[in-house]
């Protein structure tokens, strides 16, 4: 049912381990988000939230570390987790070795605030000996202060991760990932494209500061979505002042336009208006999170009204309509059954448990629930 | 400081007067949006949030018109309001015929469920009478049924789009807006292209049933940009599962990321992490709806930390960070002033006032707000 836009031949990246996941070369592109709340202990809560997101879809999830004591409660719960948890350091490059102490599956740097050459050696060191990626992180708003003349922020995003790169190259280091962010769509693309021209480490994107949902979201997608068009970037990140569920929503839907993920569950819901006599905004609202926990590739028409609903229900896999008694399901274009409103969630819940979809990709295993393994 | 990612040479359209917004020409491209409950009476409450979308930026806003009674509500409405209103008519032609009694700037008529041809050809009188403009809405989900054989939707969109403009054309009526919408990115793309290589009037863009607010955004993103950045597009709307507020500033938006439209106030905000001591979320929801208001062309730079929050302040016209107790205020790169935290917003609001902007397009007036004219 989903018509991806083009078919997109990527470029060829070089393979880095990050943990138990794979970023460039042949894997799939990975979507991540970052926790937005300062890392308490791996307490239930957290371990609940983090099993979430990675039920989601995200594939890698990154924590700040402003602190030594966070690093060894990012170490807790790189203990605890199964999802690969990612370190993202400023200014202090102990507390990135702090972190390496830990199962960690990669370490953020900018070098931009990190330092002396030593200390970025020390870093790489212990990645090396670890067996831990690194990911230098380029940022328009923080370059070395010695490229802050040149006029092109793309060319000086360009010229940082290139001197970055040369350091790491003379010390045998290739476990690297690179990122060149702007909160400028244009200078996001032209400094991924410079540096994908020219090099063949695996491109995290993103677009930084992007914005509020609405406006970041069309922002990211417009850089990213031109990216991923061009065969460039082996792992995502769209930075939203909102949610990390609404990230990881973002990143896997970009894939899907890109025709780079199939899995997954398709809502197409029409946006309601005057005519609406089913809540379809309370309906989607109400199913949207177990859908977005669905590995399964199909589509499902959440209509509010009788004028294209039974239309869209005829090319969706499972669709559903109805007024603010019932509610009919459709099933590939045919009605399946009428429920009570007071049944629809349920009831449309347990028909998309059985829609069988083709077989599923095996490269990522989502957590399980939280069980009674954790306190 | 907004680089538009490439210029447009828009593709030229016949121009269409819709009460006193013009389609098409050389004509700004128009960002619509709909009314999403039942139409009561033209009261304050009405009132003032149609003022309130046409300060967002709502050029055109459509009402789905059910019955006649809802046909009066809207009349009443449009000898109310400045903003250009729009009915959306299906099945049943007679409404069609009695919004056309009051000053409506335009009448959306879906021909896949209008009926015989002589409904139409009255509807289209009428109009060609009263100087008021049309819009064919196609839509994949309720074409006509001799057309549903078709296998490739696009395909069938444009052949029923074909089919009612000879009809048109063989009334001697222009005044006619396009729309060719499907829930499928691919298919709402050719379809629109297929379209445009071949006629001249003006298009409405939308992707239909775009779905909830983070994948609906998405997808209306990857559509919307692709026929834009053809030139392809006179006016557009982004149907989201959400608020009719949400759908105008995604069409601003996309606009604004595809070099179309430059006045208006960009946001550029962190997504805030486990560093962040301003809160920026709350920050962005306390000055959005002001910020939105605004024709300014600036950029303003709301972040939670040192990090990246310089860096960017210095490329934006304002920008604002602190921590829980201070907010610190910069202009163009230089510390403007320090408040105190409860003084934040109103301290950032004043400043952005006192910004000036080049001079603001004339082409658009936002309507006044609601004074006591109505009661």
């Amino acid at each position: 049912m989903m018509t991806p836009k083009k078919k997109v031949p990527r470029r060829r990246t070089t393979v880095v381990n990050a943990g138990r996941l794979v970023i460039g070369g042949d894997a799939p592109v990975t979507v991540q988000t970052m926790w937005k709340r300062p890392l308490g202990t791996a307490d239930r809560e957290t371990v609940d939230a983090v099993r979430l997101l990675s039920a989601l879809g995200c594939d890698l999830l990154r924590f700040a570390v402003p602190r030594i004591d966070t690093a060894d409660r990012l170490g807790e719960l790189a203990l605890t987790v199964d999802l690969p948890l990612v370190a993202d350091i400023h200014f202090d490059h102990r507390i990135a070795l702090r972190c390496m102490d830990y199962p960690v599956a990669k370490v953020r740097i900018n070098p931009g605030n990190i330092g002396a050459a030593w200390k970025v050696e020390e870093v790489v060191r212990k990645a090396q000996d670890r067996g831990i990626a690194l990911r230098v992180g380029i940022n328009a708003g923080s370059l070395p202060k010695r490229l802050a003349a040149e006029k092109d922020l793309a060319v000086a995003m360009f010229r940082a991760a290139e001197e970055e790169l040369g350091t790491l190259e003379r010390l045998g280091f290739d476990q690297v990932v690179f990122s060149l962010k702007s909160s400028d769509i244009d200078d996001t693309i032209r400094a991924n494209r410079l540096f994908s021209e020219r090099h063949h480490n695996p491109l995290h994107l993103g677009l930084t500061e992007a914005g509020p949902l609405v406006a970041g979201l069309v922002r990211s997608t417009s850089a990213l979505e031109a990216l991923l068009e061009d065969g460039i970037g082996d792992t995502i990140r769209v930075s939203l002042s909102d949610s990390p569920e609404s990230e990881v929503a973002a990143g896997r839907e970009i894939l899907r336009v890109c025709g780079l993920q199939s899995p997954g569950v398709r809502i197409v819901s029409c946006p309601t208006c005057g005519r609406a006599v089913f809540d379809v905004r309370r309906f989607v609202r109400e199913v949207q999170p177990f859908l977005a926990a669905q590995r399964k590739t199909m589509t499902v028409a959440i209509m509010g009204c009788p004028v294209n609903g039974p239309g869209e229900a005829r090319h969706a896999d499972l669709g559903i309509t109805g007024s603010s008694k019932y509610a009919v399901i459709f099933k590939e274009g045919r009605v399946l059954k009428r429920v009570p409103a007071d049944r629809a969630v349920e009831a449309f819940k347990e028909e998309v448990e059985k829609f069988s979809s083709p077989a599923e990709p095996s490269d990522r295993e989502p957590e399980q629930p939280s069980g009674s393994s954790s306190a």
